[in-house]
């Protein structure tokens, strides 16, 4: 009987797992120059922290969370997304307290039980920032800006931002009444999601994929921004500007969360299929008393890595090569076995990369070996040279070979 | 209502997660240098992978596993531990028929439903590392090694390595009756973890943490060992002693996993209440088999992330610093506001690491953050000098401050 993975999830393997590592160094570098500091929450947390803290009408919620019950009768649920469990740990540990505005990342598995397709996994990995305590929209043009950077650094070309604000919960409820007026006329034309977002979260059908073509004289909630909002999201557009940095305004951008306020955007790819959006985020100013904590705001930003990895590959972007080894070291004999164990050990405790044979395999099998390895030296030990305590050392990229005291077999390698 | 993160999880704060990333920086290094390569598989797996694989009569199976049911009615279970999805990985993956042996790791989350207490987790971290495809002594010992290798290198002091060889099935049967024949007269004197674990798995028995003074003359594995299995050990330890790595031998571990078989080890520490092991590993040639692979040959070793903190902590290492500022940037006026927003991008693309104030606060306030963050540089900007080009900067080592050219202020900063 053979064992398989759960549909939906993957293995990472090496080969492939150098990318993972180089796109995730990418994230961590970029969030230290912009002083954004890692938090890691728990894979699972109370069921009802993602309802009150996602929504309880989006799809995540209705549809898509591993929840299940543990040995004490809990009811958990693996994270589905990021933003919950941060800012419930923000509150659970008094960041609010902190003098500066707490600015956030984190790099990790979410969950969603979705129906597996290309660069949709129901174990998903996505890289994330959230900045807790203020208002001030050159911490939206930040956020936005280091997303961007993310994506550049790591190579993926093509990506554009689209902006967009959704106001204040005063300023949707009176563009929803608009919406609705709108689209009331209309309902017998959408689809069957469109209709039941109407009746429970209207700013939602905007999104739809398929009735996009009923939409095009459809009301802008830009139109509906009262003064604050319209300062509020000119200046992130003047930053954004200021800094270089694309973007286009999207008056449909609603975004499937419910928590958004202020500006939300997207970071949209070429497309393979169905996958458009690489990464998303946007301000949440009332999450946080919304799951208990004090009335501060925030803001944040997730990017799927399936998808920037997917695109990456998509693009036919470079592999990060593994690094090759120093030294593939090769034992003749018994005597020779053993030096050559303590050797490994040696040269490896010097901070070289060192490499050997674990399977008593013939000479010229364990130079294919160092050969797929790519390693910048072989060193033989037979008999012979160990008695003399020395060593055959051969340079594989000129093939040049010479005879080198055991003791400083690290420094000739070191050259 | 405010939430809480569930018992036994916990979350790492900016402060702490330094500590975690610089061990798993150093996991990571010297993974590099002995040629593991990351493997990442997925965080739940089959519910008879870990059955199968970990063993129906341990107490991970039995008692702690977070088992449920997905929306499509499959058992999945949350991984409680990283080698059995790594073996199901390799042999789904084929890396068997690959010409080298698979020296693979990895570094996360695994989930025991166990009575929190200090030091231990229902969400737990482990680095671990298990190599495929060989039966060489040198492999156990290049294992036990690596381990040590991490502790040193982590700054962990007094930790001790012990081996036990546990030899292979026929040998364990074997000892299986002569264990029984010295256990059985004393049954009535054992605790009831051991009089069942007789029953089930008497090799386990010697592992009681309360029975001790009963085994005093318990026979030991050893002398069970045939040629085969004594010649394997014997290497195992020429190889250490040839390495410098100091061990003893305790022909009492067995350890808690069923599939051991030959050498088995564990890294001790000086304890803090019930934390003693800090890591553990073994051979285990039956497992890729079990778990329906071809027949071929492992070992591998996991280190409790958890555990190695607190000893850290406990023995007051020091935290690795989350790293200075480099430059903080202090607007005076509007004008100012929107010049150092695009500032702090263009230092930051720059590859520095640069910060500055988000909450309107004056002046003073900020040069307190600026200290708190242990800027190297504070960089003032005024209506007047942004009016010609300039700003002033302060090098925060000596007080110094003069006044540099806008365009050049990166420069300035690298110095």
């Amino acid at each position: 009987m053979a064992f398989q993975k759960m549909p939906g999830t993957q293995d990472i393997m090496p080969g492939a797992v150098e990318r993972w590592q180089y796109v995730e160094q990418k994230a961590r570098d970029i969030c230290r120059r912009y002083n954004f500091r890692e938090i890691r929450t728990p894979i699972f947390e109370s069921t009802e922290l993602f309802q009150r803290g996602v929504g309880e009408t989006t799809d995540i919620v209705e549809k898509e969370m591993y929840t299940f019950t543990d040995r004490g009768d809990r009811s958990l649920t693996l994270r589905p997304e990021g933003t919950a469990g941060v800012v419930r740990a923000y509150v659970e540990n008094k960041l609010y307290g902190e003098p500066d505005v707490s600015k956030l990342y984190y790099i990790g598995p979410m969950f969603r039980y979705e129906r597996p397709q290309a660069g949709r996994y129901r174990q998903l990995h996505q890289f994330g920032i959230e900045a807790l305590g203020s208002v001030d929209p050159a911490l939206d043009a930040e956020v936005i800006a280091l997303g961007y950077t993310f994506y550049t650094e790591v190579g993926l070309k093509g990506v554009r931002v689209e902006i967009n604000s959704v106001g204040t919960p005063a300023v949707r409820a009176a563009f929803r009444e608009r919406l609705l007026a709108f689209l009331e006329p209309k309902r017998e034309l959408l689809c069957k999601d469109c209709r039941s977002r109407m009746d429970r979260n209207p700013l939602r059908v905007l999104d739809c994929k398929h009735d996009q073509q009923h939409f095009t004289d459809a009301p802008s909630i830009l139109d509906s921004l009262d003064e604050e909002c319209r300062n509020h999201f000119g200046k992130v557009q003047t930053y954004l500007s200021d800094m270089g940095i694309p973007f286009s305004i999207n008056h449909r951008l609603v975004r499937g969360l419910d928590y958004y306020t202020h500006t939300v955007f997207e970071y949209k790819a070429e497309g393979i299929g169905a996958i458009d959006t690489v990464g998303a985020g946007g301000r949440y100013n009332g999450l946080v008393a919304e799951i208990g904590g004090p009335d501060q705001p925030g803001i944040g930003l997730g990017i799927g890595l399936e998808r920037t990895i997917l695109l990456l590959q998509h693009q036919q972007n470079e592999i990060p090569a593994a690094g090759d080894i120093d030294v593939y070291l090769i034992a003749l004999g018994e005597a020779a076995e053993r030096e050559v164990t303590k050797l490994v050990y040696r040269l490896r405790q010097n901070g070289l990369r060192a490499e050997r044979d674990y399977l008593g395999r013939k000479m010229k099998a364990q130079m294919k070996s160092a050969d797929r390895l790519q390693a910048r030296f072989t060193a033989i030990l037979g008999d012979d040279e160990l008695a003399r305590g020395e060593i055959a050392l051969k340079d594989m990229t000129n093939g040049e070979q010479r005879i080198v005291a055991l003791d400083r077999l690290a420094e000739a390698i070191n050259g």
